[in-house]
């Protein structure tokens, strides 16, 4: 069964054969293959085989992120809205200032929901610009000494992605990691903090992936909810309550499919085919433009447009016709966003570059 | 294709209709008969499939219950134990204090959890005497003007049920109804807020209902995080931040279930003859005693032992060769305990009376 390609920024495409995967073990779940009398959905998280299924989940993780023993994996539930409160609340002291770049949508509300916790300190903001470049690192203005420096290296809506995370910085770097997790490598070691919502590259909606150093655990008072408390996440093993189990399921299915593809640096070449040849096709056009200045443009979401509203809305239903589906831009940025994650095979890149190409002969 | 049957507390058994329909539902979701080009895990949650779900689910809900128009209903995350602290950050005013009924371990985690948010008071705790009854009401201590009392309906460690709801309360009643949801009809015009997870009678983990009145919604200070705010969460219909799509999407499966079978009302005759045949069964039995004092026994999860650590070792293996799994009873208590809900036929319950028969005859 042909489906359509689905360009929707997330909830996203997943690997066909993690969906015949999840279909096959319908009804019953086969752990090893061996059955377990029940579907994922209806087996116990503490069972042998769940707790079999979310340790090969970490370690899968692990090995292809590289992560040092000094850091914790964290199978969390709340998305990235659940991280821009437990972030400040786990990590921002009492008498702290955190210091946070804004980039985009995403760092803009991170920004002003960490403002209930503490104090914070915005050290550059892209937002005059319209978010088209990400501020130079040379012009930031950062506090004495910061609690945390934090960024969001993938802006879906904006479509720009940090290429280099910062150096050099006085406080853990802090990185919602969501739209471009695991899509490329990634230096842990370099950052105190590393989250990311499941939905974009790695799984479905439901679970959220947190990569703590250790060191970072102590921070938090002991005052603050068990179930926002990393510490207290990481010494039950994420299973401190009822994990969201299907997700987790999902997710360990598609970090198999990621490894067996050849990890990250085949999902980083993919990446790069993908959104080279969009980009190149957008910038030779005499209809579409890119934004986003070329050194911040993001290889997961291809943001553009005609500079016309009408015709932008004509040519994601010609689009939609041809099985190009979910290319209308966020609604607070308009034109189309095409979102290229691990899953989106490059046929489904040449076949939008290919209704790009008639829509102009068209037009 | 026949699995065991699974008496697990949570995660649980899902009616076999709703597991064959996620089956048909893969690679590509049906809505409708609609076909929409990508499996539920792969839509956008601001599509308009995914909108007439969440809104069929609300809707179905409301119909069960009979929910009254000034209630809201959320979907959110963080299971029971987000909402051990969502309740008091939302609803437990500065200068007042939360009335907490303990009656067992769900309740008495909820009371401790609730003391970082601000002043609580325990009106009764049936903790000394191993929770097998239930605080009468005549015997609560309660504070002269509570924020609101709070009370857990069905306690699934120990076995006991809240068979009728505290009534003439000076305050809002919160129910954290769980393990019981959905079991029986319920008043919902008796409470202030109702929250369960799904993954007893209604779903799979990943997904908790809040039934919040709407006058309520006021209380909590703009200062708490957005994504735990029940105001910000009804006034996005639950589509805030990215929702637990698939959770929500199976929970929707499993309420039109629920809705085919004949409702709450057959719900609760089901669930008054599973119940009633296990504990006859153990009331006339030689070998096995069920602790919990009559009038307060769970119609969900029936706890019962032999006295005898070894025994009830035995008869949890003698019930697994047999197909019957999950019997051991939680950590903390021992013996057995057999969770037997919506989902779980009454031919499960005639298989354990007769495995427990044959236990009883061999020994």
């Amino acid at each position: 069964m042909t489906l359509p390609y689905n360009f929707s920024p997330g909830p996203a495409m997943l690997p066909p054969e993690v969906l015949q995967q999840i279909r096959d073990d319908l009804p019953e779940w086969k752990w090893k293959g061996v059955g377990q009398g029940a579907s994922i959905m209806e087996v116990s998280h503490r069972g042998k085989a769940f707790e079999a299924l979310i340790a090969e989940a970490e370690q899968d993780l692990r090995d292809l992120l590289a992560i040092p023993q000094n850091y914790r994996v964290l199978f969390m539930q709340g998305g990235a809205w659940g991280q821009f409160a437990m972030v400040p609340m786990n990590l921002l002291r009492a008498g702290e200032t955190a210091d946070y770049l804004v980039s985009g949508g995403w760092s803009k509300s991170a920004f002003e929901e960490a403002q209930k916790f503490g104090s914070t300190h915005l050290i550059a903001s892209g937002e005059s610009g319209g978010y088209k470049q990400i501020p130079n690192q040379r012009d930031w203005t950062r506090s004495a000494s910061p609690s945390y420096t934090y960024v969001c290296s993938n802006e879906t809506v904006y479509g720009n992605e940090i290429h280099h995370l910062p150096t050099g910085l006085n406080s853990p770097l802090i990185v919602d990691a969501s739209s471009h997790f695991l899509s490329r490598p990634m230096d842990v070691s370099a950052c105190g903090l590393i989250y990311a919502g499941a939905q974009k590259n790695v799984g479905p909606a439901g679970v959220t992936m947190v990569i703590v150093r250790d060191d970072l655990l102590d921070r938090a008072p002991n005052s603050i909810a068990s179930v926002f408390h990393y510490k207290h996440m990481a010494a039950n093993k994420s299973l401190f309550n009822t994990p969201p189990v299907f997700a987790i399921y999902v997710t360990a299915l598609t970090l198999k499919w990621i490894k067996a593809q050849g990890g990250l640096a085949e999902m980083e070449r993919r990446a790069t085919a993908r959104s080279s040849m969009l980009y190149d096709a957008i910038d030779t056009s005499a209809l579409f433009t890119a934004p986003v200045s070329k050194a911040d443009r993001s290889r997961m979401n291809v943001v553009f447009d005609s500079g016309n509203v009408e015709t932008d809305a004509k040519f994601v239903a010609f689009c939609e016709v041809r099985g190009l589906m979910s290319l209308k831009g966020h609604r607070v940025r308009g034109g189309m966003r095409a979102s290229i994650y691990n899953a989106m095979p490059i046929a489904g890149v040449e076949a939008l570059v290919a209704a790009m190409r008639e829509f102009e002969a068209s037009f």
